[in-house]
């Protein structure tokens, strides 16, 4: 039986061409590319190229691209990195409630040793308003941490709107957002939203794992986190991960390639799935859809179900879908968006996520809802008992 | 025309058993290992397997291997977080001056927050003496490290001597050696070396870049760097690398099978090279060879040429050689095993380092010979020009 993956926002299968691209980088450009001689310049190729490749789609200047080991060393590095440096100019951090671990436990950590930080509540679609942000952003502010879309129901924060006004307001303050989940699904122009920090990851976007980015504005100070032989012009040292690089480049390349066309499919396939679910008995689809909200991610609470269980009723007709978010389903206690937007333990506790990629049909989508339709009376009835 | 690889202290080329089983994973298996369905479930047995694979090869505890993007992030974390963790008993770190720039440009780091930093000498074959390290151990001495195996020239330290004197004499101090030239080529026991905190890397065992691993001791107090989803344990958080880690365990195993036996062919290759090396008017090999060395690094210095040079002619021949230490090449200032062990810097510029694999054969090493011979002469009646 053909398996449907809509576990898409924990990770994604890698596409081909960049596994064919990994495959032939490592058995014969495998050189390091600091090395002097032709193998290490021909490394040092590939790597020149994969930071062209997402500076063009950000419209960025590839000196601004660093390559980090993945979305969370780039959320610790922007946030650590950008404190250290500006914190003569004051010591206090704006971020919302629902931010990933990656971010909300690294600016944890930053308060232990001094950081004061500012928590915004967000609506019940998840959104943050920018009225409790103008109102939170201070003389000693010195940075604002806000996530692009969130990881748990595809709230489509206002990045937009807050760049713009900080850039007004406070143009001093230091604007990073975490684009783990809206990178490769959105098109994201940092100039244009006055952001100076964007975190990205390559296994969200059919890429390898183990490789991210972190786009750094020119104007934007900022210490490293890993030091060593001076890679990266100092900023991140270690030897280039060259094939995972090269593949998150291409990766990049092609989920940006066609992306209006791509992502009205998306948004047509999203649209049939929530529809379906609001015509289940006892199901809520959580936060904004639609145009509003990200392409990719549903989030659907079921009543009087327990979300490990249908997940595990999902997986034996071979549907793969995540009970709040993978990324820390080893520490529940760290999920939060669910509680931030008012869902009650329970209804947290009956919380599914599917999330899409640009290859998941409408058959896909049809089956899931059937299964679904099937599973749920037969999970109620079995926890009545 | 064959090409003869001889930096394999740089980077390796992956074997082709790594290559198809990296390709299976992010093929197929490609799921997220903090997934809860079966997707996660069979990734999450990836990174256990690799685990165990490495914890078998060091006689350890699976509990104790944790991955990292590398060996510049295994050495931050062992330096950053053992020092965190370990302040309040104190502040003293001792190390060497031949250090790879991962260690030392952490301790310079941690040195501008308070710690003090002790600097071994090296004798003229790069090997820190216990008498030395020794009468800098003190009270307030909460951490040493010494590297196993120097990337520059191959020089084996007293690792076993060390950590048994510490072992007896001062039981408190920790004991971290930076092992990524060393791990794959020489039997490593942690236990037995009395060393808790060991650092090591996938590239240079014909293993994937981009992954790395520490080994932790049960005793040893360490504070994350990275913080966020809370995957291994909260100790280093980041969706695993499932295809990286699965690669670095199949590498390491690979290199650790039949091991004795291709010691024993690597020394004697090492040995065909050394008094090849040695023939040559105007060449001298640097530090101790034999098995008193590592068997696989051999340095050289070619009086009256420019590495530089010697590299690039040795290029057009497809030798590939590297002239000092690749991984922090663009930084020169930071290359210091050579001036440590006494080198004039014009002898400096006239290293080179050549490094073997198993795979180098005799025909590579008199290929190589044969072409010194011949380019020596010319470049050296270039230079006097």
């Amino acid at each position: 039986m053909k398996e449907i993956y809509l576990d898409n926002s924990a990770t994604t299968r890698v596409r081909e061409e960049v596994i064919d691209l990994m495959v032939r980088i490592m058995r014969e450009d495998y050189g390091n590319a600091a090395s002097l001689h032709l193998k290490g310049v021909k490394a040092e190729r590939y790597v020149r190229h994969a930071k062209e490749q997402l500076s063009a789609i950000l419209k960025v200047d590839p000196k601004t691209v660093f390559f980090t080991s993945g979305g969370t060393e780039s959320n610790n590095w922007a946030l650590r990195g950008a404190s250290y440096a500006n914190r003569r100019r004051g010591m206090h951090i704006v971020t919302t409630s629902i931010e990933h671990p990656s971010v909300k436990n690294v600016l944890e950590d930053l308060k232990s040793e001094g950081f004061e930080i500012t928590y915004l509540p967000v609506d019940t679609d998840g959104l943050v308003r920018l009225s409790d942000l103008a109102q939170a952003v201070r003389d000693d502010t010195i940075l604002v941490s806000v996530m692009f879309v969130n990881n748990e129901i595809g709230a489509l924060e206002p990045i937009e709107e807050i760049g713009t006004w900080l850039h007004e307001h406070h143009p001093d303050v230091l604007f990073h957002t975490d684009a783990i989940q809206a990178f490769g699904k959105i098109r994201i122009l940092p100039k244009k939203l006055h952001v100076d920090l964007l975190s990205c990851s390559g296994h969200k976007l059919h890429g390898p794992k183990g490789v991210g980015f972190l786009y750094v504005s020119e104007r934007t100070k900022i210490r490293p986190i890993l030091f060593g032989g001076g890679q990266q012009k100092g900023f991140r040292s270690g030897t280039e991960n060259v094939p995972g690089e090269a593949g998150l480049g291409l990766a990049a390349e092609l989920a940006y390639r066609d992306l209006d066309e791509k992502t009205g499919r998306l948004y047509a396939i999203k649209e049939r799935l929530v529809s379906g679910l609001q015509e289940l008995e006892g199901a809520h689809v959580n936060g904004k859809t639609g145009r509003e909200s990200a392409p990719h991610i549903v989030s659907c609470t079921f009543a009087g179900v327990r979300s490990e269980v249908l997940l595990h009723s999902l997986e034996e007709r071979d549907i793969y879908v995540s009970s709040g978010s993978a990324c820390s389903s080893s520490h529940p206690s760290l999920i939060n968006t669910l509680a931030g937007i008012g869902l009650s333990e329970k209804e947290q506790e009956g919380t599914i996520r599917f999330s899409l990629n640009e290859e998941t049909s409408e058959e896909d989508i049809d089956k899931t809802l059937h299964v679904l339709k099937e599973l749920l009376p037969v999970l109620r009835r079995f926890v009545r008992r």
